[in-house]
């Protein structure tokens, strides 16, 4: 079956009121552009049936796949399923066992449930249930015959944990298999830290010929991931993939600090743990970021021992041992603090591994010595103290975040035995003007 | 002039390919939302002209004002202008004034200007120029009469920060005037915390008939804010929008920790600059958070003394001076551990109010006793030491944010000479199921 090109379709007043911003067609278009297909538009309404019925329409007419997410809840406002229902020209029909299943979820959180709630066990005539593992309202898929072939309807609820999982579980393996392609898609993701998105994509421009895969940036910075499609039979597809990501990594080695869906702090986590060291940071311009950043992580009570945020030139001193006489003589952001930081909160705590960090986060407080953006960093081990100084820019929250990460960098390099003061970050190309 | 509804348009590869989340669409919706026009829909396409002249036909159906964003860059993807002009049956014409400012722009810069960056110098004929103070590309607004009434057509550039100053700039003065009514438009917005958005719903029904001002919630968590909008002639609307702000400001009182767009951090810094007092803080379970917003405020160094993140028991013991006593008595998360914290911060730096927190983020470490969200703050200052234990729900990352929220709101609260510890958070209302 030919599946060619999706519209996307975002159902609530909460979308057109600007209540919430619509991260679920933002999921939608990255998982089905990887998956080959593409993604004619993206339309949002709010919760009228007219409106709803247009979209679904207008979606119907420019796409042969149409995927909504919202309008499946229990309450009067809901009206994605009747919508399809007209649209498709099915009448609804009673799922008893969805029905029993949303009475067993409440009858095991022990609340009672508001009637209304079996609405979400109605669907059109001849759709797909696609079951919900985290929550009440199932989505349904509905194939119909139209005058211009074929069009694949999914309705799927709007909560994104519940709306993400069903897509894996039910959506993407139910749409390779329609498409009967002898082909399948498979991809692979390296998180990347070090150049810029432009930098990159000269980096990896003729890496592949467009028929042995695919590939697409994606920036959530300080993330910048780099994701390699493939399409092939599906014994080749591993063959290909392997290959076809070897020639991408070959490019952009120096930038890639793992491969998957992960964090730096979660890689930083994962190589203290394995490697059972521990690590204390000493935070001025960072101001407690690189310490939230850390414990988001689960279990990183393990490896983390403290932070100790020392904004004051005092707190440096009582706090971390950092002698007035460096102070006085290089100034609060210079190397020679940073180190004497580092190793302070290593004695304070113990730590295998001391970081520090100080610098000028502004838009106060630059000199022409040191300007906004100046950032000096060290490290204190068993191996050494490594130091360097950076220049960055951008506003006071790109500067800390862009801190924080190289920071992580540093300590991820120490752990893996490279030299930690070789993290950099690159910009080539020109940031777009508009 | 009648202008009752708006169609919002997004264009470029980066959203239909999944690479950028549309913040842009949920800026103009909120705005729109506020200035009393209803949002018919919201459109995503890539950068093809007929996709583009597709969303433009559609918004000009269900809307008398299609706002667009993106596609006024300098490069060949870049077809909005020829696709509006074309629509409207309008040549474009070049603007030489323009021209120049673009020249001058590259000039100051020291750059040489890429020929293709005097596309943006042309425009549909008839258009009116909208300044763009940030960038190179300017926007325009071309209202054309159509068979079904006059269509008011704006574009704007994509870059955030050049898109929300000229919609605050240009267009919404300009649609103000334009809508022609003896009405104008004013809202006040007030910065809650403590209530969930179904809380402040209840709260807040009836407040207010229709007539005299339109509430409306955005809940971008820890930030949920309550906006008024009230329509009146020029010379009433303050009066009338001081009535209706009173009125919502009564019901929702206990929650009100700010007017206007400011955050808690913002807040507490403020408070703190004016009243001469600095702070310090212990942390546990929320890792360096609270001490991440405070310094994301320009010029916190100015009251922040510096911060402790004690995760690991022998760090609190040495650089707090938590007895081992207290510790295994009472364990790591209790009220009395968080008072010595805070008294030990407090020490350490000086500072005139110690904050400390601890508890369980989880997802590991709950027991019975002390189960995952459990949470105690306390706040050490001249005036006595302030303890209290919450339970917190949510996963990991919500309860780091929810404990750093309540704590900030404490050393709000004591800043402004009340007592800390009648913060607290409060959900009525069920969650919504899907």
């Amino acid at each position: 079956m030919s599946i060619e090109r999706a519209a996307i379709l975002s159902t609530g007043d909460e979308l057109t009121t600007g209540r919430t911003v619509d991260t679920n067609a933002n999921f939608l278009a990255d998982r089905l552009t990887a998956a080959g297909i593409e993604v004619a538009t993206i339309i949002a309404v709010g919760d009228e049936p007219d409106r709803i019925a247009w979209a679904w329409g207008e979606g119907m007419r420019l796409a042969d796949l149409v995927i909504s997410t919202g309008g499946l809840g229990p309450t009067a406002d809901d009206r994605t399923t009747e919508a399809v229902a007209r649209l498709a020209n099915r009448r609804l029909v009673w799922n008893e066992e969805v029905a029993t299943r949303i009475r067993q979820i409440f009858a095991a959180m022990n609340r009672p449930m508001p009637e209304n709630n079996l609405k979400q066990a109605w669907f059109p005539e001849g759709a797909e249930v696609l079951p919900n593992p985290l929550g009440t309202a199932p989505g349904f898929r509905l194939s119909i015959e139209t005058g211009s072939g074929w069009r694949h309807l999914i309705a799927l609820p709007g909560v994104p944990r519940e709306m993400t999982r069903m897509v894996e579980d039910s959506v993407l393996p139910w749409l390779a298999q329609a498409r009967g392609k002898t082909e399948v898609y498979a991809s692979r993701v390296f998180q990347t830290f070090g150049a810029s998105e432009s930098a990159l994509d000269e980096l990896v421009a003729g890496a592949l010929p467009e028929t042995e895969g695919r590939v697409a940036f994606r920036a959530a910075f300080p993330q910048i991931s780099v994701r390699v499609t493939v399409a092939a039979p599906p014994g080749e597809v591993e063959q290909r993939l392997a290959r076809a990501a070897e020639r991408l990594r070959q490019r952009i080695a120096p930038y890639v600090y793992a491969e998957g869906e992960t964090t730096m702090e979660e890689v930083v986590g994962q190589l203290l743990r394995e490697r059972h060291k521990t690590l204390a940071i000493a935070e001025s311009c960072t101001g407690g970021l690189i310490g939230h950043r850390i414990t988001n992580v689960p279990g990183s009570s393990a490896y983390l021992l403290g932070v100790v945020v020392a904004y004051a030139n005092a707190v440096k001193q009582t706090a971390l041992g950092v002698s007035a006489a460096t102070l006085a003589r290089f100034g609060a952001v210079s190397e020679e603090v940073a180190r004497e930081m580092a190793a302070g909160v290593r004695r304070l705590t113990g730590a295998d591994a001391g970081l520090a960090t100080t610098g000028i986060a502004g838009p106060e407080g630059g000199t022409p010595d040191k300007p906004v953006g100046t950032l000096c960093l060290a490290l204190d081990t068993a191996e050494g103290c490594f130091s360097r100084r950076y220049q960055l820019w951008g506003n006071r929250e790109w500067i800390k975040l862009l801190a924080s990460q190289l920071a992580l960098d540093w300590v991820r390099r120490w752990a893996l035995g490279h030299d930690p003061t070789a993290s950099g970050w690159q910009a080539r190309g020109q940031p777009r003007a508009s």
